[in-house]
């Protein structure tokens, strides 16, 4: 434990350092880790396609370790050049576990390469290689011929062990909300973290390893990991609803609850729901053969699925859509063309994008289109009104290449709109698309969007846990009370779960005390579940100190946009409501102990970043 | 006349230089000055896509002269990539013309340059810059952005003024196919002449000009003007039928020949070619206001269209589609929906590639699926059986972006056929994509195709005007007596008028004596009709010695694909024949004074090219 590769791209060297067993106390792994490396090593204010910007790349103390449940996952850290804060992007898939049998708990990525380079990591030794060869290729291309390319250094019979990560041409062309892919169709998607790899023309990682990851108590583990696995198989979402419909099982759950993002957020119910569901995927659409295939490592729940359409025009196959990715494509456009949904995500995994901006952002063309404010020329004669299916397609494309209005598009909604005159419809939170939850229908959510470091989204503290799905209990969506110090504590949490890592979907099942008992019996140092909570806020604090430094993060950004805030549902189960943010945003600082939304210095000092209170201090930004 | 700029990309720096008298007189301009420059300065045997091969940009004595008809005309020559052969590729629109009009009959582009750059040329000054932010836009934006960028220096007003010929993401990507685009819908279009110019990095050139051609002798020019606009008057090809259809007029005329290849010429009849018809095209897709735009520099033809698509899923606008896209994207695939064609034609224009060999492609790439050739992953689900209408879009853009199976279709028919194993179905001539007519129902266009110095190409003598079309007057067209005269006739003409340069539309009216008239007006130089021949033949030679040099050009070139020579069309008017090559292609090394597909010391001497023969003689390749 506690091994990274410091890799710096312009000379091509690679070191490898140890990590203090203090460090790896506090900040445990995965984004808390990735954070502390940012904090520590990047000057905030650092222009985040530059060469001065990092990349770490990070597993956690759980990844890969056999019997923790969905432990297959792997982060990115860095500072987006979508949103200027700092950023973690967390994927599931093969290659997270792959890095941590090889022996590595991060690299560090430094400064760029003149040439394409790709990074071959066999057994714990970290090399430099030419890529020259992959630029331009896409990503089931790229994985592909790294492979094939690989073979022959690990044996025909390993090759299919070698796992790879890698951008597309979206992240080689710099789209300001390119992914990070791995294992073909998984997404390190927010945030541009693949534009971040473009800029330091990093193609791909690919790894090979042999190191199983060993468990410091092998009888507390196993105690544990029992209980948990007890925990998943009685949960509702974790054994049921997940496994037979993916995360698509929430189109119909969400828009029965009225707040399913319809047109860019100018209503919280789509009619045709139904039609784009999971339930209709899963009918109709899933390859129950590959799908098999595209489950994470070591994951009892099996959410992922393999998906085909055989329908003209939008024929194709590939792994998902997510939700997510059918509320973007489906909903926020207005489309409910399942076929073009499942197209238009193939393709951003192929290309390297990130779905909920794309498709977000889309549906952020659509009602510029319908107000007017894009000129005829710029779209070429496409037919870009809203439930338009081959805008879905054509744009994808587009973007991936900036070509036309791709440009636009690839530089996100908030740019987009800005530059077509109308800012107000980008639906974003930091310069981040808002996800699939309108939030004037869930008030804790709300709360959890404008708070959230990274920008706009639903994965630091998904409020809709509580709020709709009543997991673990049910609490008034429409009700602020005592929200404020639920949204402190999901983002706490989460923040913990990311640096493990396992995946969030087990939180509908597990909470602190579980993590505490897995996270103990591996590592053998004690954490109780406070002690999981304390992490995870050292880390959110952490992170928004980053963000204080970068662009004066604070009280002005903790908002929404004010069609959310302003503007009452017009219809359904939620009509009538808006975010009451005012009633929420100054008992959520009393309780981060923050003020104005910035850290204060005791707050720092508590979670023993007095180092960090220091420097805000100096630079006047302590509040 | 005969000033050129020679353009260094390694070192920036640019020269100036004038052509004698000779060498004007001799090769005229256009494609027979290109020949001459590519022969004399570059070795035969270059690796097309590398740095010592050079990329030759010429107008000619006609070109943008006021008065002389369909003159808007520019060639670029250079070692095609896709065939290895010299290759000249003719472009209209407006952007010849511009290039005259600042003074400069040609530009040769020398070495690469490391970045992107782009050639401003004003009033016959020539300047390297930097085109690092245009690299990887389309064709239509980088058009956009430098006349944007560029207006400053010419003044609000002149901007409009300003002409750009550039290349496209599959120029930069090096597609075997690319196009060198101007005006922004008119393409230098076959033999990848765009992806030599994105090995040398030059991404574009912008050209503004003041100065207005002279005509030494003003009174015998406007008697051959009227002349000649008298004959284009009264023909109702050039009067009639290109006017009101554009060149798309063909569909049904050559369908009706039984000789529109269908489905990688497995027979000569199509039966939905009403479908795809200039007929319909005129009347649902011609935008005729645009169209008036779409005209080239000073023609009284007008064949240009603008079309429109609003029937989702295949939306859009764009210049076009010709008769050869309809063709390459219609009939060649199977596809009846007109609406695909012309999206899939929008895009190959904005993209950079060129039509013929891409529609011709993707016919190739279904019949070795049809054969089952291709595994069913390289396709990604995407339906690319016959007929399949979304077949062509998306593989317009993996092609562009050489994704996927993209990267295989981005080398041409003959090297994706070969790949796939079965290499005989790739329809081609010298690895050049055979175009819009099957030769199995015209015997002398199917010599013509054999012995095609650039490949595959109806342009070189379009015999289809005579056998099929009647015009000067009709012959039989399954007869091969006298076909080989004939085809040595029309190959020279046409050399010529590629260097004069006028459009060979206008061939369907005009011929040597119109063109005789016309140069020895303007040039004040006599030039004879038969003199007209002769400048072909001398660059028709040329051209086959420059072949012979680079991979040893000569009779076992000068052939068809089996299945043209072997297999009975199966059906409709040309049913039963094959191309009777063995009959003509003695004949027609004797016409040429060759032997076995070489040009003789006899003939090179008599064309004043005894420098040629002895080079050929020094290295042994004379007959």
């Amino acid at each position: 434990m506690g091994r990274l590769a410091r890799v710096n791209l312009w000379s091509g060297k690679v070191r490898y350092e140890s990590l203090p067993e203090e460090v790896l106390r506090k900040w445990v792994g995965g984004r808390g880790l990735g954070v502390y490396i940012m904090l520590r090593e990047v000057d905030p204010r650092v222009d985040p396609l530059s060469p001065s910007n990092k990349a770490v790349v990070a597993t956690g103390p759980l990844t890969g370790v056999a019997g923790v449940p969905s432990a297959g996952r792997w982060a990115s850290v860095t500072k987006s050049p979508l949103t200027n804060t700092i950023h973690d992007s967390q994927s599931g898939g093969k290659f997270g576990p792959e890095l941590k049998f090889a022996g590595l708990d991060a690299i560090i990525i430094e400064d760029s390469s003149e040439k394409p380079v790709y990074l071959w990591v066999k057994d714990g030794r970290v090399e430099v290689r030419d890529a020259t060869h992959l630029w331009g290729k896409d990503v089931h291309h790229t994985e592909d011929m790294l492979r094939e390319e690989l073979a022959p250094e690990v044996g025909r019979d390993e090759a299919g062990k070698i796992k790879v990560a890698c951008i597309g041409p979206a992240g080689e062309h710099l789209v300001k909300f390119a992914a990070i892919m791995n294992d073909k169709n998984r997404a390190a998607g927010r945030g541009g973290h693949g534009a971040v790899w473009g800029s330091k023309k990093l193609k791909a990682i690919a790894v090979i390893g042999h190191d199983k990851p060993k468990v410091a108590k092998p009888d507390r583990f196993k105690e544990a990991v029992v209980k948990a696995m007890d925990k998943l198989k009685k949960n509702s979402v974790t054994a049921e609803a997940l496994p037979k419909l993916g995360t698509a099982v929430l189109v119909n759950i969400i828009n029965k609850a009225g707040i399913l993002p319809t047109k860019n957020f100018s209503t919280g119910v789509f009619p045709a729901a139904d039609t784009i569901s999971g339930e209709r995927l899963a009918k109709e659409f899933v390859d129950w053969e590959k799908q098999r295939e595209e489950i994470c490592w070591g994951c009892p729940i099996g959410c992922a699925r393999y998906t085909r359409v055989e329908k003209s025009p939008f024929t194709g196959e590939g792994g998902g859509p997510e939700y997510e990715t059918i509320w973007a494509f489906g909903a926020q456009t207005g489309t409910d063309s399942l076929e073009a949904i499942c197209k238009a995500n193939y393709l951003c995994n192929e290309l390297g994008l990130d779905t909920i901006s794309m498709g977000h952002t889309i549906g952020t063309l659509m009602e510029l289109v319908e107000m007017g404010k894009v000129p005829k020329e710029a779209l070429r004669g496409l037919n870009a009104k809203w439930g338009s299916p081959e805008a879905l397609v054509e744009l994808v494309w587009r973007t991936a290449m900036r070509s036309g209005i791709g440009d636009d598009l690839a530089e996100g909604a908030l740019r987009l709109a800005t530059k077509y005159g109308a800012p107000e419809v980008a639906m974003v939170v930091r310069g981040q698309e808002l996800p699939a939850y309108d939030p004037r229908g869930v008030q804790g959510h709300g709360l959890a969007y404008a708070t959230s470091n990274r920008g706009g989204c639903h994965l630091r503290a998904y409020m809709i846990s509580p709020e709709v799905l009543g997991l673990p209990q049910l609490v008034d969506r429409f009700k602020t009370e005592g929200k404020p110090a639920m949204v402190k504590h999901f983002q706490d949490v989460s923040a913990t779960v990311d640096s493990l890592i396992v995946c969030k979907f087990t939180t509908f099942a597990l909470w602190a005390e579980d993590f505490a008992d897995m996270l103990s019996a591996v590592t053998g140092v004690d954490y109780s579940p406070s002690d999981i909570e304390v992490v995870g806020e050292r880390i959110y604090n952490a992170e928004r100190a980053f963000n204080v430094m970068s662009f004066g993060d604070g009280r002005e950004y903790d908002t929404l946009p004010k069609r959310l805030l302003e503007v009452p549902m017009p219809e359904g189960p939620a009509k009538g409501q808006v975010v009451k943010l005012d009633e929420m945003l100054d008992e959520y600082y009393r309780v981060r102990g923050w003020k104005d939304g910035r850290p204060t210095r005791e707050k720092l000092e508590e979670l023993g970043l007095r180092w960090v209170a220091e420097r805000l201090a100096e630079e006047g930004l302590l509040p």
